[in-house]
């Protein structure tokens, strides 16, 4: 089986102009076949902020109503989607743009009304991996903005977390897949402050203990547990870190077995 | 040699929701390869009014400068183009959207100062169809919106009339490529007030009396000299009129021929 690794980046990459540009000369020179799923960043909310519309988070998560999920769909499918389409040709990478209802590549479900209406929001339902099998196979690298749809014409905002693990379960009978979180920090860090305090392997056993321990929190509970399910599925590797683990042998990252 | 049909739709259709929905139900049905290319409408131009970026037209043209290009991108390759997918998924029309960056379609010079800067605007200058070709052969239908690249990194706004016709160009090789030009008349008009006078049938020879009679006139000049430009090109047939003459064998329509 050949290897797929899957790629997420983050908003201290999509909102750093030079970041970006580095991360995307290192990405093209990656060899084999590989996919790029980005999240928004800021820019969504600044340009909420410019059109006066009010953003309302809820437990860290953007409530979509119908004027926000235009912003997204603009700054998330638009503008920073195509920018990095644009910048990757340059580099002789041959990407093309995605959201889920490109290829109807991933439909989701309306999340249900529970104490909380968070709008047009998105779960992940079904991945269809045959278009990008395809483009794989010649040599074009698709890169996945955090949008997908319902089959029945709406677009849907969806976590860019949860969409690179979807796809990499659903790629993982037909490549060994790889799934690599990348954000600001070098991994899951024993001490928050001290970012060599990288935690290097986690696994089922050890992930309860650091939960615990307090050691996992809020904002990395999502995140590992996007990691745990995609082990769950067939996923041979899952990696947390700095863009670095992908590009330079001598990285520490936090690494998630089973 | 299959036929291909390009389509190109304009801010008649794109601003208009139950006119877009109608379209996309019907455009859904036709059989065989096919190609949608779709302008932005007024839709950018709001945008523009709600960021207060000021909108500079020159001769009916765009001058497209940084923020401007930002707003194009956004509303062109995100708002319109995903929607268009996502509506056209539900009607079971597999489609991908597509700026000519994604796949490396569509590659544009900047246009060169001469009197006027345009700013971001690209005039075609390659037209690769390979994958467009490979997905067209998997019943995959591309979805292009008005903007192209340079290969350097750098989007840039281009005349959705062009890109039909360059495109339909690029394949006139490979396919029997048919251009459809649809807009808010029946055609080319004897007489612009009436809806009903159309010109049928437009050759290099009558085209000119037509020009010389002011019957053809500024709006109308550069979308004839796109389809003449395609005819000359080996376009089987290039027509225009409004979007019924794709699926109602009684529309009357003008039909460019050489």
């Amino acid at each position: 089986m050949k290897t797929l690794k899957i790629i997420k980046i983050g908003g201290n990459i999509i909102d750093n102009e030079d970041a970006l540009l580095s991360f995307i000369k290192d990405f093209s020179t990656l060899k084999g076949p590989k996919v790029l799923v980005h999240g928004g960043g800021k820019l969504a909310t600044k340009l909420a902020n410019q059109m006066n519309v009010s953003v309302n988070m809820v437990e860290g998560r953007r409530v979509t109503d119908s004027d926000t999920l235009d912003i997204i769909t603009m700054v998330y499918a638009g503008k920073i989607n195509k920018n990095i389409v644009a910048q990757l040709q340059a580099k002789n990478c041959n990407a093309i743009g995605f959201s889920g209802a490109d290829g109807n590549t991933i439909i989701s479900n309306r999340r249900p009304i529970k104490d909380i209406d968070y709008g047009f929001v998105g779960d992940v339902k079904q991945v269809n991996t045959n278009t990008l099998e395809l483009l794989l196979k010649n040599n074009i690298t698709p890169i996945f903005c955090a949008i997908t749809h319902d089959k029945n014409g709406q677009l849907l905002n969806t976590n860019a977390d949860t969409i690179a693990s979807e796809l990499a379960i659903g790629f993982a009978s037909i490549y060994n897949t790889e799934l690599y979180y990348c954000f600001e920090k070098n991994g899951v860090l024993e001490d928050v402050s001290n970012d060599n305090s990288v935690i290097e392997n986690i696994n089922t056993q050890n992930y309860q203990e650091l939960i615990n321990k307090g050691i996992i929190t809020d904002g990395m509970l999502p995140k590992l547990n996007n990691c745990f399910h995609a082990i769950a599925h067939n996923i041979s590797k899952v990696c947390i870190g700095k863009t670095d683990m992908l590009f330079n042998a001598n990285t520490k990252y936090t690494t998630i077995i089973k």
